[in-house]
Formats: structure tokens, sequence, C-alpha cells
């Protein structure tokens, strides 16, 4: 299967595509790659993630940073957007978090509640919306519905819809774990079938085998899971997430691979700003050294006949 | 992390803009703190609360004394600002509490159901309104989708929204209990993630490590604790609760630690009305020689050109 | 506290003064204070309760016998209130329940569902509705609900709202019981915190100290307590319920010591209508005695300047 | 017949009274008069009423102006209130107008079309909304149908209605004309009748009789004239319109017998800014010195019982 | 008076500052002037525009165009919207043209029927929405009705309103005509009261004086004119548009007296697409060397502190 080479081949309305050409075309590298900075973590996890880096607990502190940076988008849940995204506003492209939770709880029935709306979006300027979808959590039923509400008020609205798709719930530790290359490919297919049009994953751990499904149940290179989850998510555009913050090398490797299999790009946070504002720039400078080298084809324009 | 320091930075609309100047210029010290005067614990407690002292279960002796102590707002339940307000109309900013529960079944599952709307708010000439939002309850599906609009309707129509976040639910014994400087934490940064103008906390305790994440596991005096917990909250007014009433020093201490950190102001209800009408005042007295240390800085008007 | 000596300082707007006056000053005594009659068991409880008089379950007997006994009011359900009230239209006031339920059910999750609508009232010619709050039940997330509705509609509609406030649910069992002083007061500020015009509640129980929170486990008298009930619901005009029957001199000491307390009036039924009808009248006659030595202030009228 | 004494006289619910005393009270002299500055001249006749003070075309000129002249109030089109007023939010009370029109067409079938709602003033900050009424003109059918649902949502909004009373149409130039005292009497009576909380009208000619009914065909002095005016707004407050530019001495006399006659206020434009800045405060400050002699009662409030 | 000089002086809420930022800093000069394309003379005028360069009645040649010349911006009807933009989605910024009308009757009672919504526009991914306004028209009631509508549905989905201002109707040709300096002034400054971001006017001719209020019967310069137009604007930015095709002396002065008197920008169509592509191509480079003369302040952003 031929990964995307334009945005038209997406099946996307106008819209969608003039936002994703933005954020593709006009930040960043401009080269149809992506790199975006995630900033929901003081929710999901609350503030304890700031403790290594106390300056990034300042939202104004990640948006310039994200400006700085030169990111594709920075996803912002609606509190911080509405406080701190003014004054960034045009900027660097909005991804307007619709969802999401606190851990607080166990994760057994795992479900992010929606707390706004596409039309929130649209309102402060975003050029695409985020959504928690955690696939195999025994809530599937309250999530379906919140997320066929995003996903219909997104078209209608003509804004990007980028799934968070985070494998949950009390049934999956038993099957090789949220991080196994079984679970993570379910997940990007799983927001492929449903309508997202990009996909945020976890990096699959084909090595996670205790008790996934006989297929997964053999060796697989991290080359050929990573080819494989990009497949899965055939026209929705595959974002690689960074995770809890790990040694610069292995993200590096991580990266390369996910670009090499034709992701479209990467969406890193704590890898970012768990460190003093030089080194996140340099981590940053080398993490576009590989997009570069992956540059997404831009769509030829239908040639109007010039008289 | 600088504080606020002035009301043009924090993203507001006109009408919340013009709101929060009232209460915090043209009301109390009319420098930019603020000393609001709680008073929805008959529902949320029960007419125990008032065996103290009597004459506080009478709504109008509440409010007179909101006005005579040169208070900046008074928060009533729905009911009582109905059969009350109208007698003080303009003379001290109401913050009509939205939702609410008794304290008669357990709070494993808590949810503060809403019982007014921002409309009943403006109706009766209110300048805030208050959420009560259960940080960590099992029961967060119900509690974001009320939240989600209340926020909504609160900024459609210009109206400063006070979060109560209080750490609750069957999990948060298990890590700390809803009174540690983590749960005090992740509760000022949820409110600040989730869109809140302002929020309102219990006063940190770092001694609360049992059970707390690794990173609050260590030692912190109540001043790191306060201090982190502005930071959390960002551009979202901090106002420290009282609590239960408890000896006059501490509370002079905790008032002074959280104006030190950074916080817009206090919101104290029965440390202030369960006691005699002339000690309430003195004691009302104290806290405004504190908040008169910390001026919270008035906004510079942009000069219009005069020829 | 003062017990309110005239409408107008109740915060009413004008239907509901109107209705109001209506029920105090045009029926009954005329001197402000209120017998009503309440007709709901048929509902509540089941035909069993008719079974002492069996003429009772004809609800042509019991309209006829409100207009007979000078009650200010009789209280039906939709049901009734369509079918008979017609023919008393405008001799005896009409309050119309909107919510009620059977009792087969347990009490654990109690929940009174809502069955008619203030427009109703209006169209039958009511001049107030009533509202069964179960004040403690683990479904106050519905309940409040509802109510929030029907508040706001009597407000917007000007139709006086008489909440029955009973304490309900699993949890109240362990803390006194339904009737005892902590769980009656509680439940009289829960209504006037949530905007009853007027409040129905059972005469407390100072006695029944089991589990109470520590304020109430003292030594009440009676008396303490039911003026602590009235203080506790302020401006909320308090009617003090008659429930099962028991003996006369009971009840006729249980309707003085309300009415020395401040109440407004008595909401007796079974204690009424479950004994033969000359006998009902009698005791009627009693009951109004009793309401005949506390008079209720007349609002004086803002007088006109004559030139 | 008395002049309105207090605000509780007034048949207000809480939120009008509120914000009818933020304006009174905590505004201008503070004493219950009013003295505000309108701004709509630049939709009523074009940007030429600022040609004899440039400066004054500035929105933020006139702005600054209202509030280092203590006026109770600025009345704005919401154009420039979106625009301007986020600047000065709460530090002077925002009138919006929510109607409007150029002086473009004739005025023989006035209406002043609708372009903002109650909930706009609301979300703005503002404390009152205006609308101008054209009495007598042939089109009422229109403006009776937008005046119906402004003051519908006034009221439900508990904002302030101020009614800009204005004789027009095709009859009334045959009638005495528009600034006639029988056609100035007319409209202040017929604000009252449609329920406006405020009246603006301009100062009644009792000198222009031709074709007037017969009671007015008959010599009144100014002062009586006024005086009529106020009785015929009864508890509706009049505010007495400068008009047109005209020589100090003639302005100051119409202000004093204005407020000698019971008014409430002034609400004074061009006299105001068609003059250098330091004239325009000189010019004010000795408005307010007739206002200071006429202050209008404060409401006594209602003492709770202290035990 | 001051020209505005950075976006968050404007009172703009996010959506709308964002997509203004990317209009005016991420297409043509971005320097924040404007160069923008209008397109709607095939409904307003017909084809007949199009008979001067057949090419030009080509949506996708025209779209191009845009895209080629490095407009800021091009404004389409939604048919031509929906059937063409999807080429160029995101590659030269959408102004969705909310009404229009042919010019087939009479201007009299002109009115321009809407015929697209704000949510279309977000929909079709348009960074601004047009609305032609046609100020003086008897037709007013409907003109106001249609555009509070507009308004309100642009400010909550934060997409900037551009109001093409037209003086129209039967009274104007009696007082100077549509293009007169009065009649260009009172409509900038309508667009503003009423609520417009940005606002097209012709080019004034001060020398059209017959019947024109005596404010305005006086010896302007054209430059005069339009520095007081861009004054009547106040914070409403000012287009200054092309009209029909004339000499290009003529244009560019006009173009560079807009400039020097500090409009934003130009929006010139028929004199741009009525000659031959290479003709068109040198015209708007002569177009952009007086934009860039005329940079509008960057807005300098809040640094957050480091640490």
């Amino acid at each position: 299967m031929r990964v995307w080479s334009d945005l038209n081949e997406l099946g996307l309305n106008a819209g969608k595509k003039a936002r994703l050409h933005r954020i593709l075309y006009q930040f960043g590298l401009r080269n149809g790659t992506a790199l975006f900075l995630p900033y929901d973590q003081g929710l999901e996890h609350g503030p304890r993630d700031f403790f290594a880096n106390p300056a990034a607990g300042d939202p104004a502190y990640i948006a310039k940073l994200a400006v700085d940076g030169g990111f594709n988008g920075i996803a912002l849940q609606i509190g911080l957007a509405e406080k701190f995204y003014w004054g960034f506003a045009g900027e660097v492209p909005l991804i307007l978090k619709l969802n999401g939770k606190t851990d607080v709880p166990s994760d057994r029935d795992a479900l992010s509640p929606v707390h706004a709306t596409v039309a929130d979006a649209v309102r402060l300027g975003a050029d695409a919306v985020g959504y928690t979808l955690y696939v195999g959590t025994p809530a599937a039923e309250s999530d379906f519905a919140q997320f066929r509400q995003v996903r219909d008020e997104a078209r209608r609205l003509g804004m990007p819809l980028i799934v968070w798709a985070y494998p949950r719930g009390s049934a999956i530790e038993g099957k090789g774990g949220k991080d196994s290359f079984y679970a993570v490919d379910y997940a990007a297919r799983t927001a492929s079938e449903l309508g997202a049009d990009a996909v945020k994953v976890n990096f699959p751990h084909p090595e996670k085998r205790a008790g996934v499904p006989a297929a997964y149940d053999a060796d697989f290179s991290a080359q050929q899971a990573i080819d494989a989850v990009v497949r899965s998510a055939n026209r929705t555009l595959l974002l690689v997430s960074g995770g809890a913050q790990t040694d610069d090398a292995a993200m590096l490797d991580k990266a390369q691979r996910s670009m090499e299999a034709g992701a479209t790009g990467l969406i890193f946070g704590r890898n970012v700003w768990q460190r003093e504002h030089g080194e996140s720039l340099a981590f940053i400078a080398r993490l576009q050294e590989i997009l570069a080298k992956y540059p997404r084809g831009r769509e030829p324009r239908q040639e109007p006949d010039a008289g």
C-alpha cells in the first residue's frame, strides 16, 4: 500500500484540507511532515510532570517554545487555550483537545470525558481537534457515543480530527499490554475504521507477546511493527508519540523508524520540555533533521486553462 | 513563572473583565485582592454549622456582615439569593453557586448536581458564578458534562467562573487524601486546564505523603507547597479556602503564606461567622491587613491620543 | 432571627405574591396562616389509607371537605385535579402536586418523578405547585435536575412553589432516621437553599440521636427543635405535616408548638380525613383555634400621595 | 405624586436593582443621581458631529472622558463597545444601545432597527441597555414588536432598560413638533406605559403650541412643563437629554429645572464633547454641581436581628 | 487619533485574531498589510465584467492568480467557493461573501440578501467572511436584521467580518451621491459602529458637495478626505476598493494616499483582472511596492519568565 502522497487523496472536504495544508505546508519544515507539541499532561498526569523543569509548568513558556521551535502545532486543553493562545494566535497552529481526565481513578473502565466542542476549537482559531479514544475499554459505549458526535461536528465544520488512540481497560493487560505491537496496531486501525483524520499512537513493542493473539506471537522487528502500524492506519495520517521521557538515542531511533515507515510526523511532549530550554531546542533540531529527510508530496494543482 | 499582574493578561472577554474589575477594584480594599464570604454550608453541611453562632443561620445577618465587613463578594445558593439578595443588591457582589449537595451520602462517587444556571446569575445581578468540581471522582463523566455547559454559558454571558476544586472520590484517600499537596496541586491545575477563571482550593498539606506519587514524596515546606499551587493555577486566579474553623494564628499564617505565594485572595466562611459579630469583624480586619500588603497590579489603560 | 411578617419581605415576584396573598388572606382564617389538606396518599401509599374511612377515597368528598372546612388549599395530583377540581374551582385554592411515586420499591434511591408541569397548574387555576424533594438521596442528580426546571418554570409563571422536603435514601437511617431533628432541620434548610417558597416538613424528633452529627447529639426539647427548624427555613414559609394518624392531643400539641415557633401553617391529611365527617370538622375547628392565635402580619401598603 | 425615593419602590427584580444601584450609588456623585454620556451620534448623525472637536471622533478619547469626568455611564453602539469597552471594562458603566439608524433617509416612517441583543449587553458587562422608541411613528407595529422582545429579554436577564423616547413620524410636525411639551410629555408617558425602567427625553417646549391638543394650548412655564413630564414618567426614572450644542447658560438652566422637577439625571453628549477637553471637564463639573443639590434617597436596608 | 498598530488593540477574540494574523502575516507581504482579490462581480454585475478578459470568467484562473500574485485573500460567493476552493485550499485565504444580489433591479431600496452562513465559511476553511451593508437604504430594517445574525455568528465562531460598506438608497443621490466624502465617511463609521472587523469602502470624492451636510460642504483635498475616513473607521481595519477599472496612475495614487492615511490594505478586482495575465501580475507588483512602504506593527508578545 502506498503512503499518502497528497492531501487530495484523503477524501477530505475543503475545510479539513485547508487546515491540514496550513499545518503541513505553512508551519514547521513546510514539507508535509509535522512535529507537534502536546501539552495536556497537567490534566492527564498532574503537575508532577513539571517537577523536572518547573518552567514547563507555565503554558506561556510552552507556547513560546512551540513558536520558537518551529512546531507544526501545539495541543492544549480548553482552559489553557482560552487563557494563553490569544497571545500566540496564528503564530503556531492550535490543536484543541476535546476530552481528558485525571489519572486519580484506575484505568480499568477508562473513559476520557468530553469537556469542549469542535465549535470551541473554531472559535479559538484552532486548526485541528484532538480526541482520546480508549481502544478496548469496557466503557466503549460512552466512548463511541462521544466520538460519534465529535467526528460529526468536525466534519460539518471542516476541522481535522486527530485521535489519541490508546489501548486501555481491564482486559488489555492480559493481552500483551497497552504498548504491544498487537495493541498499537489494533488502535491505529480502530481510529482509521472510526473516522480519524490523523492518529497518535505509541511506538509498538513487538517483544511484548504474552497473551497476544497468535498472529502477533512471532518475531517482528521494530521496523516491521511500525511499518505495519502505518499500513493499518492507511489514509489516516500517523503520528508517533514520544511518551515518558527516555534516552535521546532511543527516541531518535523511534522517530527515524516511524518516518521511514511512512508516518506523517511526531508528537513529542515530555521528551522535549522535561529539560532545560536550550536542550529542548537542540533536541527539537535533531527531530527536524529526521523529518527533513522525508518530505511528503505536495499535491500538484489542477491547472486552469489560461485562456 | 510570573503571577498575573493585570486583568488584561488573562484572556477574558469584556464582560468577565468588567465583572472581575468590579469585584477586585470597586469593593473590599479595591487593590486587586479579594476576600470572599462563602455561605453554602447550610446545604453542604446542614444547619449544624450555625450552632456555634445561631445568628449566622440567618442569611440576612450574613449578607449584612458581607456589606459591613467590606467583603469582595458573598457566595450563595440560588434559594437564598432569590429571597435575600434583593435587599443588598449592588451593595456587595453576589457569587451564585450553581451546584451543591448535602453531605448525607458518602463521597465515594461524589458529584455536586447543578441546580441553577448562569442565566439565573445574570438575572439576579451576580458578578460571578461558582461550580464545585470533584477532582478525581469516579463520576467525572457527569461532572465534566455539567461543567462544560456551565463554562460555555459563563463565557457567552461574560460571567467569571470560580471553581471550587475539591479532590474527592474513592481513590483519593489512598493517594495522600484530599488535603495533600499532591491532591490540592492537581486540583488547582485541573481547574486551570478545564477553564476556570478563579479556583478555590484548600491550603495544601505537604506532610500528607502516604501513597502520593514519587514527585510529591519529599520534604516540602508549607510555603513551597502553596507557591507550587499558585504556579499550577497559572492564569486562573487562586483563592485559598479557610475550611473548618481552627485557631486564628494558624489561619492567619495560612492567609499570609497564600498571599505571599501570589494568591489573589481568601474565601473564609466558618472561620469568620462561627463567632460573635464583633469578633467576626475583628478577624476580618486582620485578614484585610494581610491583603493590604499584597496589592495586585491595576492594568494600565491604553491612552488615546488627545488630538 | 425574626419570623417573616409580610409578603413584601420574601423577594417574590408579583404573580407569586398575588397567589400567596390569595391563599393566606382570602381563604381560611384570612389572617396570614394556612391550613392545607394534602390528598396525594392514593398515589404515595395506595388505597389502604382510605380503609379507615372509605368515603375519603372519593376525591369529591375530600374536595367538599376542603371547602366546607375552610381550608387554605388542597393538594392534588394532576389526575384528580383534572377530574374533580372543576367542580370546586375557585372555592378553595388548588396546590397541584407535580411529582409523586408509589411506595412499592424501597426508598434507598428515592426519587419522585415529575408527572405534571407548572403550566398544567396554571391551566387548572392552581394557586401553588408542590414538589417532593428527597433530601440525602443517592439520586440527587436527577432530583436536582427535575427541581431546577420546576423552580424555573414556577418563577417565570409567578407560581408559589411548596417543597415537600423529606429526608430519604440509604444513608439516612444510619444518621438518626428520617424524622430526627438533624434530618428535618437539614431538609428545611435544603429547601430554602434551593429556592422553595414554602416547605412542608415532618415535626422533628430531637430524641432520635443515634448516628446524628455531634451538634445534634444533645438534649433538645421539642420546642427547641421546631424553633430551630423554622429558623433554618428562614424566608421559606414553614408548613408542618401531620403524618400518619395519631392521637389528637399529640397532634394539637405539635400544631401549637409549630405555630409558636413561627410556622405559617399546617398541612394535615390523614389526621383529618381518616375519621368520620363530623369528627373531621371538629378536629379542623380545633386546629383553626390554634391558627387564630398566631396571625401573620399583613403588609402595609405603600400609600400613594393623594395630591 | 411623589418622586421615587428608593429603588425598592420601583418593582424591579434583583438584577435590575443591583445594576441600577451600581450606576446610581457606585459611580458619579454616588448620590442617586446620574450623568450619562451618550456616544451614538456617529451612527445617528454621522462623523459630521465630530468636526467641531476631531478628537471626539475617537471612541477611546470619549471613554476616557467618561471615566475621568466621573460619569455614571456611557452609551455605545455594539461595534464601539466590542472594540473599545474592554479597555475600560468596569471603570464606567456601559449602556449598550440596542438599536440605531443613519439619518440618511427621512424621518416620516422613522424606525430604529435592532442590531444587538440584551444578551450581547450581558456578555459585554453592560449595566443597562438603551432602546430608541419613535413615539407617534407610522412604523409603530415594527417598533412595538422589537421593543416587546427587548423588554422581555431585559427582564429575564435583570438588565435595566432605558428608552430614548423620541416623538417622530409624519404626523408629529403638525401637532407642535417633536420638542413640544405635548410631544415630550406624551413620549415620557408612553415609555412608562410600555415598560421602560428609565426614559430619556428632550426638554419640553411649552411655547410650541401650533396644532397641539387643547389641554396643551395654554401658557405653561418651562418648569411647569418639566414637572409634568416627570409626573408622566411616574416610576420610570427620567433622564433629560442635552440635544444639539447650545449656549451653556441655557443648558445649565434646563439641567437645574429638570432636577428640581424630580428627574434622576442628565444625558449630555454633544454639549459635553463638542469642545476642547479642558472645557468639557469644566462643563461637566458645573452639571455635577447641580446634581449634587438633588440627592435621591438611598433605600434603608431591612435590618436582620443580630441574635 | 492613532492608527491601530497591533492586533491586540482591536478587542478581538482568539479565533478572529488567529485568522487575521494568518491573513496579514502569513500571506502576501507578511507585513501586516493586505491585498485582496474580490471576485463577486459575476453575481453583482453579471458576466459583462469578463468581456475585457474572457479568461477571467474562469474562477480557477482567478484563484490561481490570487495564489501566484501573492494575495492575502480572495473573496468568493459560496457557489464558486464550493466548486473551486478545494483545489487551492490553504494556499490563499478565502473570504466567503455571505450576501449578494444582481444589479437588475434599481438600487432605490437596495438590500443584499444573505445566501450563506458563517458556518459555511468555517466548513470551507475560510479565514474571513464578507457582508455588504447598504448604508442609508430604506431597507435598513432587513439589512440590520441580517447583519446582526452574521455578526453574532462570526463572533461565536471567531471569524473576522469584513463589511462592504456602500452608501445606497433613494436618499443618497440628493446628498452628494454614493462616492461623496460625506457618504463614504458615514459608511466607514457605520460599519465601525455596527461591529465590522474590517470595512471596504470606495475612495472618497470630496468634490461631490451637492446636497451634503454643511460640515462637508468645504474644500477638502483627497488626502484630507481619506485621512478622515480612516479615523472614522477607528479600530475597524480600512480596506480601499478599486471599483471600476480606470487608468493605472489614478489607481496607484489612490492606493498610495490610502496607505499613507493609515488604511490596512487594498481590495482590487476589476483593475487587476480586466487585463491580460502578465499585465495583471505587473500591476499587482506595483500595488505591492506601495504596501511594502507601510508595514503595520506586529504585536510584541508577552514574554513568559524562563524560570
